[in-house]
C-alpha cells in the first residue's frame, strides 16, 4: 500500500472515528482535524483528543472558530435540541441541530491544510443513509465541493494533482458502520455522539443522534460500550 | 431598487472597500465580515474598522481565525514579502504571497453568515486582471463555488432560492476599479494594500501590492490620498 498523508475530520464521533480508523486502513498517515466551534457538546471534543491519541494519528490540530457568532442552530445557541423522535421521522426535513455551512467551513480549513502538507485526500465521516437531514452530507454537495477545491488550490491548479474528498461512510447505514469499525479494531467507548451530553459525557439516551447511534448498534447485533462505560443497560 | 441583505468580505483593502461601494449603491444593506487570520499586515484589519464605519454598514462582523496553525505563506509565516518586483511579471506563477485555500475558508464564514440572516448574496473583491496570480481570485472558481454553496445550504436546497457569489471587479483593471470606487464616493485614505507595511499602517511602496495600487491611481489619472495622508511625494 502506499504511504501517503492525509487530513481526517475528526469530530470524535462514531462516524468520524471509523473515516479515521479506515483511511489508516487503507494506508494513509492521518492528520486530525477537530474544531471548537461553540458546539454545546463539548464532551465530543474530549472524545477526539482521546480517539486520536488512542489511534496513533501524526498529529491532531484542533481549531478554534467561533460558528456562535452567526447563531442560527440548536448545536451552538439556545434552541433546545429535540428529543424522543422517531428515528424514521428524522430524515423529514432540515432539523433545527442543523449548523449554517459547518462542513463547508470544516472541510474549507481541511483544504488549507492538505495543501501545506502536501496532501491530496481529505476524509470526511458524512453518510447519506443514517443521516440527519443536513444538506451538507449529501454526495452531490461533496463532489461540488472536490470540484471548487480543486480550482481553488495551488495543488489542484498548479500541480496537475487531483484533491479528493473522501467519504467512505456515505453509503453505509449505521449498522455496517459499526460493523467496519468493530472489524477495524475501532473502540467505540472512546467516542461520543450525543447532541446533549450530561457530566462527563454521560449521552442522553433521546436526542436523535443517540437514537441513530442505539439502532445502528441493535442493528448491527453489538453492544454499545459506551453504555457498559457508563453503567446504562440497554431496554 | 429591492432592500436585500448581504455579506460583503472587508479587507481594508481598495478592492474589497470598493466592492462594498458598488453592493451599496446596488441598494443592498451590508453586513460587512473581516478575519484575524495570523496576517503580518494587521494594519489592514484597522483600516477594514475605519471603512465600515465610515460606510455605514449594518454590522461588521470580525471573526478570528488562526490560518498561521497550517502555515505556508509569505503573509503569515517569516517568508520574506517579495520586493521590487515588476507588475508585469507578478502574474506569471503563484507567488509566496498565496494563503492556502484563504479566499475558500473565507467565503465558507460568509456563506455561514448569509444562511443565518436569510441573505442570498455575498459579495468578495477579487480580480482576475490586475490581481497576484491566486488560483482562488478566478472566475471558474467562483462559479464553483457557487455551485457547491447552493448545494451546502438549507437556503439554496429547501427554500429554492439560489445564492449568489458577486464578484463586481473581476473583470475590471486596477484604474478601472479605482475611478469606479471614486465616483461613489469611496475614501482611498481610509484603505490599506501594503502586504508589509510600516508604522501606523504606512506603506512600503516595494511589495507586488503597492505597486499594483501605484499603477492603478497612476492610470486612473488620480493622486493616491493615501500617499498624501503619510506625507509621500509619488514619483
Amino acid at each position: 500500500m502506499p504511504v501517503r498523508d492525509a487530513v481526517v475530520l475528526l469530530s470524535g464521533g462514531l462516524d468520524s472515528t471509523t473515516t479515521l480508523a479506515v483511511a489508516q486502513a487503507s494506508g494513509f498517515i492521518v492528520y486530525a482535524l477537530s474544531f471548537r466551534y461553540g458546539q454545546r457538546h463539548d464532551a465530543e471534543l474530549a472524545s477526539a483528543v482521546h480517539v486520536a491519541r488512542a489511534m496513533g494519528v501524526l498529529e491532531h490540530a484542533i481549531i478554534d472558530i467561533d460558528l456562535r457568532r452567526f447563531g442560527g442552530s440548536a448545536l451552538t445557541d439556545e434552541i433546545a435540541v429535540p428529543k424522543d423522535r422517531d428515528v424514521n421521522e428524522m430524515a423529514t426535513g432540515i432539523p433545527v441541530t442543523y449548523v449554517p455551512a459547518r462542513n463547508t467551513v470544516f472541510l474549507s480549513f481541511a483544504l488549507a491544510w492538505a495543501e501545506t502538507l502536501g496532501a491530496d485526500d481529505i476524509f470526511i465521516g458524512v453518510n447519506a443513509l443514517d443521516y440527519s437531514g443536513y444538506p451538507d452530507c449529501r454526495p452531490e454537495y461533496l463532489r461540488a465541493y472536490e470540484a471548487m477545491a480543486n480550482l481553488a488550490t495551488k495543488a489542484g491548479v498548479e500541480d496537475g494533482r487531483q484533491l479528493k474528498i473522501q467519504a467512505p461512510l456515505m453509503r453505509m447505514t449505521k449498522a455496517e458502520i459499526i460493523r467496519k469499525g468493530t472489524g477495524l479494531g475501532v473502540d467505540y467507548a472512546l467516542t461520543s455522539s450525543c447532541y446533549d451530553p450530561g457530566v462527563a459525557g454521560r449521552p442522553c439516551l433521546e436526542c436523535d443522534s443517540c437514537r441513530l447511534r442505539a439502532k445502528g448498534f441493535a442493528g448491527a447485533g453489538l453492544p454499545d460500550p459506551l453504555l457498559a462505560k457508563f453503567g446504562i443497560h440497554p431496554v
